[in-house]
């Protein structure tokens, strides 16, 4: 395994440096582990977990490290983007245009499969997107961007999904 | 830095707390990386890694913690979907259909690039998958839910793949 | 919440074990955190950051762990692929086409919102491609296969932008 050497040219970008932090883990590593249920009521459904997700980064007591958000359905999704009402509405537009329900399936003909659910479109949205997500965690909060929040993206619902949310560090 | 607040609603949801756990670490912290080869026999090809990624978390010793995976090539994808061979076939179609191999692209043409396995498509299908994944440990074996299997995706074999895993924890 | 058993099969695949090794913290588990900001020139635009994470790394005292990153921004994204002029001209064309910039959005619609950037399809690319990556430590350097390279993606500039480095292990 070797280390990239970049052949482009990153010619004309200024960095500056702005902050720095070291912490020698005083009160020792530690792990903080949640589940939290959420019950969906449309088939494609966003919703807004950021603050729940801060309770929990509260609660563990961990000042400083990482949280791990992991949701336990393949039909389902995690990932960021700005909490905007007429944004969300562009998302699922734009998801239920790159991957479309009325195409053929082999996940949804009883010739060649037993699910009953016909969520094959689902699972492909579940499956770009992403079902986990690792965040850092800093002064007992998630570190977020001003207009960054944390979306649980239900793709098969009404149903109840479970998201597992690991704390870990000082 | 600030936290995002949302402005849009999450009316209706109803929320429920399932499990708590905090684990003060007596052996201390620790890190286990092992590197492990696929050979594939496909251009495109899905592997299903889970048993062999919780044969090694097993074998860390590690209880609780971080695993994380990451293919060492950028014309393959690592993720999580349900392993049926129903779905499985739909997704190589809908990756496929996503990224056309036979689109026009300057990376398979001698005119730009000096690539001679014309496999711009196999880079695309790479990046917009993703080549790393971060799970949770969770009684020394990976969190997943029922229907989630890891995935291992090839993009442009038959070719020898390393995957590093790196256990860490408690 | 149990361990999914594949129903496929992966036959044919050889499996080989390559490299153990466990470390036992010896200095203890730290965090090491900074932000780094890039001016952007164009609209859309790729940077290549990977030397820069390589310093913060090196600089972090950190030899084995993990390095978290995290543009703080929705209309950014950060992910791996190889780092080739050729390539980069094909990843632009094809972000450019999966989310069209000419399609119409309620995001940019004056009756629906107001944001004056007219940037849903830079949303709707940050999302896709995400804005955040975690990756292995080894020997106090990222670790990367040959060809990846670590890319920082500016869907809405020119702009300055922040990235969150956390680097922690021991």
């Amino acid at each position: 395994m070797h280390m990239s050497s970049p052949n482009g040219k990153i010619a004309e970008i200024h960095q500056q440096e702005a902050e720095v932090k070291t912490l020698e883990a005083p009160a020792g590593y530690r792990i903080f582990n949640r589940i939290v249920d959420w019950i969906t009521n449309d088939r494609m459904q966003l919703i807004n977990v950021t603050e729940r997700i801060n309770e929990i980064v509260r609660k563990s007591g961990i000042r400083d490290g990482i949280v791990h958000l992991q949701s336990l359905h393949t039909t389902t999704a995690v990932f960021i983007n700005e909490w905007q009402d007429a944004l969300l509405h562009d998302v699922r537009a734009f998801l239920d245009d790159l991957v479309s329900r009325e195409e053929y399936y082999r996940h949804n003909d009883p010739a060649y499969s037993d699910c009953e659910r016909k969520n094959a479109d689902s699972h492909l949205r579940g499956m770009v997107m992403g079902q986990s997500l690792c965040l850092q965690v800093r002064n007992s909060a998630v570190l977020l961007g001003t207009w960054q929040s944390i979306i649980l993206a239900e793709f098969d619902g009404p149903r109840s999904r479970s998201m597992s949310i690991q704390v870990s560090g000082v």
